[in-house]
């Protein structure tokens, strides 16, 4: 009954389970979830890859400052690491708070000893050395083990301001960062230290015009502007200010050979808890999904930017970003093994009692007895066959709304079978005694009207998808009758009876091959739409609305039939 | 120049940034990722929740086993825990692995101390005693302190097979699970420790059988039944097994004097590590939200078996669930303040090129000079008063297409604007000579038919959102290029030449008040429509193929008119 190629069209779309990117943190945790490995792992979360974790300390922390730092013994910080590295494989390492001189050397030989002979997965080290509240994040005597040790094997390295200073005074004492410039300068001598270099500007404000002296300064650097007005969108700006001379945030990128510089409009916020956190986590995620170094500096500090932008005021202080800025929960439940059809699920569902009194209407219940009121089918067959026209105008009006040759060649198969419907229609008719001519002049009802015209008004009103809502009512509606009446009657004692039914033939028509051949495919082709397009909730709801007054409608139409069929 | 409700639109519209329910989880840490605070925290993200956590243990651990753990001192189990308390509004807590009978006492200590005189907000339990590898999770001695401590103050605890028959066997000796009956017989005598109980059934198979005889038993008991055919569903019966006599998966809740049985299909998979994690935050996450508690579980066990069914393979034993199956990531960034056009801004850059020839082309530069040709001029409008009456259809079309009061009548403004447009369209070409008379006669250029055909055949074929697409290049294109002559013209010797221009009137149209205040509508449209009907992938890309069609029709337009303008 299945068509063979509709097997296929399940199993492909069922659910798209290739493995996410793993990528690991190392770093400590805070409590307040807002920074630390908590910070990282929703970063990865909401950038779709897989988190994994050493832990290096625990903090007792909130928005408001650090209480308290556990810090966790070097080899069980190891520990950690062997399970992850042993079992999962990793595709990119991000780290944060390290501690201590003993923490950073088991961590390192620990890396070293697992890629041995192998190519080690990218690391970006976000070099945490002090709170913003004051708390002391790495040991002082710890320093100079991250610059031998973990700079060498990094990508890169994140440092804001109060780190720049920190790290490039071991070499030039007494350094200070106090204009863009002095980023730069920064980035270049701590890309000395062996890896590429990111410093951040949050702390600092710049003007267009300090970034074009920049830019004079050293020809060779490029400048990457987001949500900057730029050429031509003289329209987007909103009010004279701001946007034309905003205060800018900079961060400076040195790859070695390579500078760019990342402007953006500068923030006013309180909730910046975790930015370093989330920014080198986002950029490892970006690493681990393969993109190359700058662009994953530009979407990671993208994210950053929107994550501080978009934050709801949580706790008193200074509060979390929002990682989940850019997802959304999803309006339909992905296809499982156990649930194929989830989106025509819902629509049932949905509209369960409509659907009830349509696919177990009396008419039906009637008609599997073989004691339907012969004027009752009379009625309804004339009315359908003037449904059929519009219904199969509809499909003319959905090729014509199609943009694909697939799509356009589907819709007008589906016509040639309506087409074929209408013989044994006419056939059938004959049977009764009923000519095409008395098909032809009996006036429409209103019910076949309504139902008709609102098919062709939400074909014009709509976009093809909307309109293949309209039309799936009665395809599977007919498709369930026929299947239910079909079961029923091979129950010991069933109601239905098949024999010397003299509506028979229209039981087995719509139980036939044919007919549920036509219904699996259209099952597929709302199923394969809900997961290639899927609908926002206002769509939905358009959708869900237009299926449930076509099930009231063709509930209406037997309706008619009952009660019309009598009196005629 | 900005209408006044239009910064209303901007500032009520721009960000969502209501805060999130925070849920706390007091559990484990498991390195690998997919199960404990990781897990707990994953999940509460994918249910839009904000995650904190207090970590009683550090697990090094991967999806084959538990290769250590690391405890932590009860005194800074509960440190963590006063941070976040004192800080952050709890709505749920869930908790996990617990460790020892000294951190136990030392979390309810700290729980009921925070919560003196005032309601603790919902807990739910998830009393983990032995990890599937059969590692110790909880020391034995300390089921008791659990019993005591922890369940009293739980909304609901949450045992597997194993756990339950542990946690009945201290009252029971030698109680076991090997039927639904004893399941509900489990249930049963857990809720006499005090808080509602699920027992869970993911290490027990039954069949619908099994179910009917249970409900016999106990005919006050309700079925919830997920992804198993319901009446009126044979068309989505798939084969002829399976699906009708599924083997099942029950959960049973006992909330004391209400039973529920949640069924559901039996999956056939290797990861499963962190379930109960999962659907422990799941439920915790849903009582946070508001729900409750049957909704919560309900919601919470469909999370968790859709989180299985669409697990990927990591790592080399049992892999983590995905709890990311039904979030997705938004095509367009949020509306922020310094970037309230978001989706406009990306339609610009994606078609960068095009837009650019288009609002920057030489017809607009001689034209902003005042020596474009005359002839050039007149061509552009005489085949611009053709486009109008496109143009004009195309927002009846609109109209015709919409389903609200409001979208009929600003489609019909915008229609009556075009109309005024015309009449200083006619008395503009009345100064250049041309009659109405010959303004009609005119042929319609090749540009003309196509731009003005493509506007009406996206209108048919799509949705009013498509069409809006269509129609929005013209309408910004005009605007950007007046407001830019403009803005030119007031820079200290511009090339742009207002005074004496024989064009000035186009150049002061299209800067004007009206025309402007037109753009403003407009853009506030599409970016409020891209906010309340996001788009999926597939559905941007038409939108921007359209978009940037009609930006290469405008050009197309402009290039007619200086190559067939000369030689008219």
């Amino acid at each position: 009954m299945i068509p063979r190629h509709f097997h296929h069209v399940l199993r492909t779309a069922m659910v798209d389970n290739e493995p996410p990117p793993a990528i690991l943190t190392i770093a400590g945790s805070d409590s307040s979830g807002g920074a630390g490995i908590q910070a990282d792992l929703r970063t990865f979360a909401a950038l779709g890859c897989y988190g994994s974790s050493a832990i290096t300390a625990l903090t007792a922390q909130n928005t408001t400052g650090v209480q308290g730092v556990y810090p966790i013994p070097p080899e069980f910080v190891s520990q950690q690491l062997s399970s992850v590295l042993s079992d999962i494989e990793i595709h990119a390492i991000k780290t944060g708070m390290l501690h201590d001189t003993d923490a950073i050397l088991s961590i390192v030989q620990t890396l070293n000893s697992h890629y041995t002979g192998a190519k080690m997965p990218p690391i970006v080290c976000d070099p945490v050395c002090v709170s913003t509240s004051g708390h002391t994040l790495l040991q002082p005597g710890a320093i100079g083990a991250l610059i031998q040790n973990v700079f060498p094997i990094s990508t890169l390295i994140t440092p804001n301001k109060a780190e720049a200073e920190l790290l490039v005074s071991r070499k030039y004492p007494g350094f200070m960062i106090s204009s863009l410039e002095d980023m730069v300068t920064a980035a270049t001598r701590l890309v000395e230290y062996g890896s590429a270099c990111l410093v951040k500007g949050g702390h600092i404000t710049a003007s267009l015009q300090d970034v074009e002296r920049v830019m004079r300064a050293y020809p060779q650097a490029s400048v990457v502007k987001d949500e900057l007005l730029e050429e031509n969108m003289e329209i987007l700006q909103v009010g004279d200010d701001g946007l034309r001379e905003p205060r800018l945030v900079v961060d400076v990128l040195d790859l070695g050979n390579d500078l760019t510089l990342f402007v953006r409009p500068f923030i006013v916020s309180e909730n910046t808890h975790g930015t370093g956190c989330t920014l080198s986590s986002a950029i490892a995620s970006e690493l681990g999904r393969g993109k190359d170094l700058k662009s994953a500096v530009r979407l990671g500090v993208m994210f950053t930017h929107l994550g501080i932008t978009t934050a709801p005021k949580i706790g008193q202080g200074h509060g979390p970003l929002n990682h989940l800025h850019s997802i959304s929960r999803s309006t339909i439940p992905g296809r499982t093994p156990s649930n194929p059809f989830p989106f025509t699920r819902m629509l049932i569902r949905k509209s369960q009692p409509v659907w009830k009194q349509y696919v177990e209407h009396d008419f039906v219940k009637l008609l599997g007895q073989g004691i339907l009121p012969k004027e009752a089918f009379i009625y309804f067959i004339k009315q359908d066959y003037h449904y059929l026209k519009y219904y199969a105008r509809a499909h003319g009006l959905l090729a014509s709304k199609s943009n694909k040759f697939g799509d356009i060649h589907s819709a007008a198969d589906i016509v040639l079978h309506i087409m074929r419907e209408l013989e044994t229609h006419k056939s059938f008719c004959a049977h009764f005694g009923i000519t095409v001519d008395e098909l032809e002049s009996t006036p429409q009802s209103l019910s076949t009207i309504a139902y008709g015209s609102y098919l062709i008004d939400i074909g014009m009103q709509g976009d093809p998808a909307k309109l293949t809502m309209a039309l799936l009512a009665c395809l599977l509606g007919y498709g369930e009758v026929g299947l239910w009446l079909k079961r029923e009657a091979s129950k010991p004692d069933s109601w239905v009876r098949l024999e010397g039914n003299p509506y028979l033939k229209w039981i087995e028509d719509y139980s036939g091959l044919d007919y549920q051949a036509a219904v699996r495919t259209g099952l597929a082709k709302v199923e394969e739409q809900a997961i290639h397009d899927p609908p926002s909730p206002e769509r939905l709801q358009e959708w869900c609305e237009v299926w449930e007054k076509c099930t009231w409608l063709e509930k209406s139409f037997w309706d008619a039939a009952m009660s019309e069929g009598k009196s005629a």
